[in-house]
């Protein structure tokens, strides 16, 4: 058996139930023992709440929509694939030959489950309280400027109240070109706040040409 | 002030800060005093984590999927309006005249938001404990024999698991029709199993029509 100490170490909790913790990090795709889907099932669901919990409490002044988008940012699969591999989660997982081969332990969608699972365990063995404050340490760690940017990977959103503050107005797109057969568009917009242009960029996508432009034009008036 | 003891009678739960109690029943179509919305957003996590673990502690044999089936049944917006029609929550909700005139009060995205705003406030003030409490007697109200039928409303899944148990064989799904113009298409299929037909019916998605199909069908191997 593994010797999971290091990672005990990393998350500040040592399981009672060692089993479980096996449970934790065992991908379906090996076929041995209990694996970590039905963890995984509840610790979606503790995530969700102590991710928007956290959130609730340090934003106390955005808005629903606002924390919806920042929590959609922590809880996505890219956002719990950073927090495993901040404890090296890949490491310590049971999965198959052919899982292994094919850089199983480094894939986003398997790294993120086992953190659910890892987190659903937790929960399921000694609650919410630690939990709260596993995720607390590892968000710390992982995002340690923590605002709407950072958290919620949207930048027309944040260009938006970036430019209200600025120039009291909201930045308009305009699209200037579009190009390529049906089946692979490219569209190419502008980004103006006032009529002047602070990015242009191309995208798959009207709306993925947007956030490029938005983007750009958001470091620019970080700057400022 | 609205006299809210018969709905604080039906939850079994008494707010000790009634100005919280007051904003969970505050629809933002109201403009005084701070809406749902932030509490709702908690509400929803909160909701998610206690129904999946009932269902996860109820239905120790599910596999993760079919307890995901479950959680979205009962989690939906159908399935809150169900729990917040059992408490008669309309009647103490704060909207505007207009949305007043508009039948806001049976609204199930009004009535379902509002009731997940209600169990954000109790979770706010007292804990997980006693949302779990609530919501575990509310489900047996309103859902008193749980099987994975009544809560997934998913008859695809049901049917296919009574046809595996009688027949031995899962059911298949024929396009018979299909007719009307693009925007607007209709498809007839039929459900078979061993050859036999089962179940025949029309709608405006071959997935549609799949689960009307399989509806009449679980309704007829149901009663064999």
């Amino acid at each position: 058996m593994t010797d999971f100490k290091s990672l005990e170490k990393d998350i500040d909790y040592y399981f009672n139930d060692k089993q479980l913790l096996l449970q934790a990090l065992t991908h379906k795709s090996h076929k041995i023992g209990p694996d970590n889907e039905r963890l995984e099932f509840l610790g979606d669901a503790v995530l969700d709440l102590v991710v928007g919990e956290l959130l609730f409490y340090e934003f106390p002044q955005s808005t629903e929509g606002n924390l919806s988008k920042m929590r959609a940012g922590v809880v996505s699969e890219k956002g719990f694939m950073k927090l495993a591999q901040s404890i090296n989660l890949g490491h310590y997982l049971y999965i198959s030959q052919s899982e292994e081969q094919n850089q199983g332990r480094n894939k986003p969608s398997i790294l993120s489950n086992a953190f659910e699972a890892l987190m659903g365990a937790v929960y399921l063995e000694s609650g919410l309280e630690d939990v709260r404050r596993i995720v607390k340490i590892l968000l710390e760690k992982v995002y340690p400027n923590r605002d709407f940017q950072s958290l919620s990977l949207d930048y027309k959103t944040s260009v938006q109240e970036l430019s209200q503050a600025q120039f009291f107005e909201i930045p308009t797109y305009e699209l200037v070109s579009e190009s390529g057969p049906d089946h692979c568009k490219e569209f190419e917009m502008i980004l103006l706040i006032r009529g002047k242009q602070y990015a242009r960029a191309r995208g798959k996508s009207k709306k993925d040409a947007q956030q490029k432009c938005a983007q750009i034009a958001y470091e620019k008036l970080k700057k400022d």
